[in-house]
C-alpha cells in the first residue's frame, strides 16, 4: 500500500462517486467545545463510502475477471458499494450479508442487482463462505478492507479531507475515523500522512467493540468478545485487518470508544444540525467529538460521518427519543 | 447584476461556506426515469443556500455599516443565513420573522445571536416594518432576493453546479430551481449562463403559489391569491421581485409546480435515498423530477435541494407516513 495507489484510485473514482462536502454547524461546535468538521460519506452513492473501494476494486481488476463475476461479504456497506460499481461494469455479483442486517442494507443490495447469500452472523464465518463461493464458481473475492485497491478507493476520502480542509485554513489537528475492519481509517492515514502530515488520526469504535483500539494499545492483534450486540452493525468487525492493522500501528493515535446511547445522541444531532442522515456506526465519530471532548486535543476536529444506511423505523425512533 | 459580481463573491465565500456536493442515487434515477443530479444546499452552513446570500452580503458591506447592524426580514432560511455571518462579523441583526415560521427557523435565528422580531403574515408587510426599523435604528437592510450582492452569493450555487456537473460528463440539460422571491433562481442562471450556456433554468413552485411561473407565461409580475397555507413556507413569497424577475425573465423556462403531497413524498424520497434532510419547500424541485418527469426534456436533470431546516415533528411525520 502506498500513496501512489490512492492517487490512482481518485482518477479511477472521477466522475463515478461524490466528492462529499467537509460540513459544520455552529450549533455542533458549542456542544463540542470546539470547531467540529463533518466529511459527510453518508450522502456518498449508495449511502456510505464503501462506494469508493468498490468502485476503485472493480475498476482496477481486468475485463475477463470482471465479466466472470464478482463476489462480496458485508454487513451491508460494502455489499452496496460492490454491488453498485457491478452493475455498473455489468459484472454479475454474489453478496454474502449476516441475516440480522438492517433491512434497508438487504434491500438496497438487492435493488442494485446483486444476489443476497445471508449467513448467521454467531454460528457461520462469512470469510469461509465467501471464499468457497468464490472457487467453486470463479468469482473474483472483493475483501471489504484487506484488500489493497479497496483501501486505496477509502483512502481518497483523506485526499478530500486534507484538500477541503486546507481550504478552511485547517492543516493539523486530529481526524476521527468511524472504524471497523480499518479500510477507510488506514486509507485515510495514509492519505493524510502525504497531503497533511499535521494531521493524526484516531480510530473509533463502539465500546465493547473496541478490537481495534485494544489491538494499537496492547501491540498485537485482540478480538472482540461478541461478534453482535450493538446498533452499529456497520463497524462490528470482529477484529482488525491483517493489511489494515500494520498501517494503523504506523500512523495512528489511540483508539476512542462511544456507547450505543451516544451513537443515537449523535445520529439525532446529524439529522437536527446538519440535515444529515448517519446510521449509528457512522456517526460514532460526531459522538466522540460531542461527548468524549477531553479526550480530544485541539481547537478543532475533523470526523467522518462514515455511512447512512439506517432502517426508517430506527431513524424514526431516534428522532423522537433524541432529536 | 452580472457573471463578475458572483465569481468575486465566491472569493468572498471561500473558506466561509460549504461547497455542497452534486448527489445521485440509482433509485432515485429509476423513480425519476431519467439520471437525476441533486445540488444539496440543505447541508449548507445554517441549512440552506441563504448562507451564501449572507455572507456575500455582509462581506460586501463597509465595515462601518456593518458595525451599526443589519436588519433582515425573512421566513426563516435568510434570517439564519444573514444571522450566522452577522455573528462572525460581530454585528448587531435584527430579524423579522412571520409568527407562524417553523420553530426550528426561529430558534435556529435566535442560537446565532441575532434578535427576533415576529409579524403577522396574513396582516403585515414585512417589507414597510424592515424599512422602518432600519430607518429608525441606522441599520443596513439585506433583503432576502432583492439585493444584487444576495443574488450573486445564491449565483456561485450555480458555478458549483456547473463545475460538478462537468465532472460527470453532464454540459446541459434543464436545472430545477426551488423558487420564492427568485434570488437562487435568477443567481443560478445567471452563472449557468456564463459557465454553462447549454443548461436552461426552470423555476419550481408550490401549486397556488405560482406566482413566477404565472408571471413568466404572462410577462408581467402578477402576485399570489394567498399569502400563507402551504407546507412549503421557505418559498411562499408574494411576488418575483424586481431585479430578479427581469432575469428570470431573460434566462429561464417555464415555471413548474407541485402539489405539497408531492412535496412530502420527496422529502422522505431524499431522507431514505439521499440520506439527506430537506424541508418541504426545498424539496419541490426534486418532486417534480420525481412526479413530474412528463414536464422535463431530457435524459438528466438536475435540481436544488435548497435547504432542510424543517422541524422534527413534521420531519417524523413524513417519514411514518411516506417513507
Amino acid at each position: 500500500m502506498n500513496i501512489e495507489m490512492i492517487r490512482a484510485a481518485a482518477q479511477r473514482l472521477k466522475g463515478h462517486v461524490v466528492e462529499t462536502p467537509l460540513l459544520f454547524s455552529p450549533v455542533i461546535d458549542e456542544i463540542a467545545g470546539r470547531r467540529v468538521f463533518v466529511k459527510a460519506e453518508a450522502v456518498q452513492v449508495t449511502g456510505s463510502f464503501k462506494a469508493r473501494g468498490g468502485w476503485s476494486a472493480l475498476s482496477a481488476l481486468k475485463p475477463e475477471a470482471r465479466g466472470a463475476g464478482i463476489i462480496a461479504y458485508s454487513s451491508g456497506n460494502h455489499a452496496q458499494g460492490v454491488a453498485r460499481a457491478a452493475a455498473t461494469f455489468g459484472a454479475p455479483a454474489v453478496i454474502i450479508m449476516p441475516s440480522d442486517a438492517p433491512a434497508a442494507k438487504i434491500d438496497g443490495t438487492r435493488a442494485l442487482g446483486a444476489q443476497v447469500v445471508l449467513y448467521d452472523r454467531e454460528r457461520e464465518s462469512r470469510e469461509e463462505i465467501g471464499e468457497a463461493l468464490a472457487r467453486e464458481r470463479g468469482l473474483t473475492l472483493i475483501r471489504p478492507y484487506d484488500e489493497p485497491e479497496v483501501i486505496a478507493g477509502q483512502g481518497t476520502t483523506g485526499l478530500e479531507i486534507a484538500r477541503q480542509a486546507a481550504a478552511f485554513g485547517i492543516t493539523d489537528g486530529e481526524v476521527l475515523v468511524c472504524c471497523g475492519g480499518g479500510g477507510l481509517t488506514s486509507g485515510i492515514a495514509l492519505a493524510l500522512e502525504a497531503d497533511a502530515p499535521g494531521m493524526t488520526v484516531r480510530p473509533v469504535e463502539p465500546a465493547g467493540f473496541d478490537d481495534v483500539a485494544r489491538s494499537l494499545s496492547s501491540g498485537r492483534v485482540v478480538q472482540n468478545d461478541r461478534a453482535s450486540g450493538s446498533i452499529c452493525d456497520a463497524v462490528l468487525t470482529p477484529a482488525p485487518g491483517m493489511l489494515t492493522f500494520p498501517i494503523m500501528q504506523h500512523l495512528c493515535g489511540p483508539g476512542l470508544s462511544v456507547t450505543d446511547a451516544e451513537a443515537r445522541r449523535a445520529v439525532a444531532a446529524a439529522a437536527r444540525h446538519l440535515n444529515l442522515v448517519v446510521e449509528p456506526g457512522g456517526a460514532i465519530a460526531l459522538a466522540a467529538a460531542l461527548f468524549h471532548g477531553d479526550e480530544i486535543v485541539g481547537d478543532h476536529v475533523i470526523v467522518t460521518a462514515s455511512g447512512g444506511n439506517i432502517d426508517m423505523e430506527m431513524l424514526i425512533d431516534i428522532l423522537r427519543e433524541e432529536a
